[in-house]
């Protein structure tokens, strides 16, 4: 019998194939020295990705991120890795949406004045009619364009090179003095870090709003940080350089200043589209198919 | 010369034309005799309204908001009255979004943790697969489904009466236990008045949204607020019956419940489509052309 290492149950598993499940808390189970085929549990920190090694069947490990820069040194030779592309993608928008609504609604200022019961009113900014740049226009900016288009803002589209109808990254310069809104959904490597440093961020117009989801490293922190004290700019960001944000940090208390703690990715949008992809790699593997998503 | 009475200025005013403006706070400037046309400054409360009787050569009032029943009583005979139909369309879509994605993405967990520094991090619901009854399918409720089509929520669009690919509201007892969130965008009539009233909410499934930004007159608050403070239901509401909610009112604080003073219509996008449909309405009225949106 082959076996399969899956994070959750309820996984349709092919007959030629036995299921144990760890969910990547705890120990790992005993008995795992027949598993073939290893789902990371995911989003449960550094200790999923050290049973790689010691597992020694393995011939497919299966990660449910799109990252998988920390798996590649502990992947012995021979063994396929397919990653988590896509599955991500609607719930990073959503969060995305919810943090510029929350902004240009002033949801934090209704939420303290629910605390004290106050009805007091005045009107917000807007998402219709913004000019947003949407800065990283992979699969996840073109779903957070759905629905920056169906609130009728203006998408202004940028990526690494342009092509007809996106801009390359190379005309930020001339293109951040006319944002409303930047959006970043950027991966992090070498030429993304720092995509929005000091200098960039004083070409934004005043109280122009900058929201990463990306990586926190495209943005200088202490940049934003001073930006957002002079109240000059806004910020909404679901990810920070550091992470975690220091608890003492001043960006966590500064009027203008949205902050969650990386959880764009982590909604139960992600679970059913996860658990397809798990069921369609297991009966691809169970019949010596092509898997999708091998990334090595 | 002709007078029309302006809520704010920098509108553009044919020649035939002499405006005046008033924004609705303090006294009403003197010399209004001569007013032919009176726009309603929007959302200043009752004393603009009363104005109408006063102007003896009135001929239009152009309100900015939808609903005008509390004008009617104050209008003399012959005088025209045209309505902001559309004008805030796209402003309360979009707070139904802010809304939804607030209750679904945990914001005010995430608000509450930015207060003490904390990156406590949780997977949290979705707005994606959820089945969404939209209660109220006119050009609001359009509005709102093209956001929640681009965010891969199912659509089940509900009207007074059934026609194709929309229920009808009678349906409402065998829908209600099928919908993780329902949406209401009613106006206060007879017909919507307790629209969901104990008996309907039961009929929801646990940890069902129940959002309302019509007219808080649809849901009996009450029951809401026994089912929200049993952690039965879950409440994101921008309208509440009565308004202003009363500050010791137990709503106001319950875990579960986002609530808003009324504020859906009134965002930046409403003023750039309210100053266009002013332009036109003055342009029309200078060539004795017929105005838009005449209700009466």
């Amino acid at each position: 019998m082959t076996r399969v290492l899956l994070p959750w149950p309820d996984i349709a598993v092919p007959g030629e194939l036995e299921a144990t499940v760890w969910d990547g808390t705890g120990a790992p189970p005993p008995g795992l020295d027949d598993v073939e085929f290893y789902v990371l549990p995911y989003d449960r920190g550094a200790e999923p990705p050290k049973l790689i090694p010691r597992l020694p069947s393995l011939r497919v490990v299966q990660t449910l991120s799109a990252g998988y820069d920390n798996l590649l040194p502990l992947l012995p030779e021979g063994v396929l890795l397919a990653n988590g592309r896509g599955l991500h993608d609607l719930s990073v928008a959503e969060h995305t949406l919810a943090l510029i609504l929350a902004a240009q609604r002033d949801m934090p200022r209704w939420f303290a004045q629910q605390r004290v019961g106050s009805w007091d009113r005045e009107h917000t900014r807007s998402l219709a009619d913004s000019r947003v740049l949407l800065v990283g226009y992979g699969s996840i900016g073109k779903a957070i364009e759905r629905y920056l288009v169906a609130g009728e803002a203006e998408v202004v589209p940028v990526a690494s090179s342009a092509r007809e109808g996106v801009h390359g990254i190379d005309e930020l310069p001339r293109l951040l003095p006319t944002a409303d809104i930047v959006v970043l959904v950027l991966p992090d490597t070498p030429a993304t870090r720092g995509v929005l440093g000091a200098g960039e961020l004083a070409a934004l117009p005043d109280a122009a709003l900058v929201v990463n989801v990306g990586r926190g490293t495209a943005v200088d922190t202490d940049a934003l940080t001073a930006e957002v004290a002079a109240g000059r700019l806004r910020a909404a960001i679901d990810v920070v350089d550091p992470e975690p944000l220091p608890s003492d940090h001043p960006l966590w208390t500064l009027e203008g200043a949205v902050i969650t703690p990386h959880i764009g990715g982590g909604s139960a949008s992600f679970h059913p589209r996860a658990q397809r992809l798990v069921e369609r790699q297991l009966a691809h593997f169970a019949k010596d198919e092509t898997l999708e998503n091998v990334v090595r």
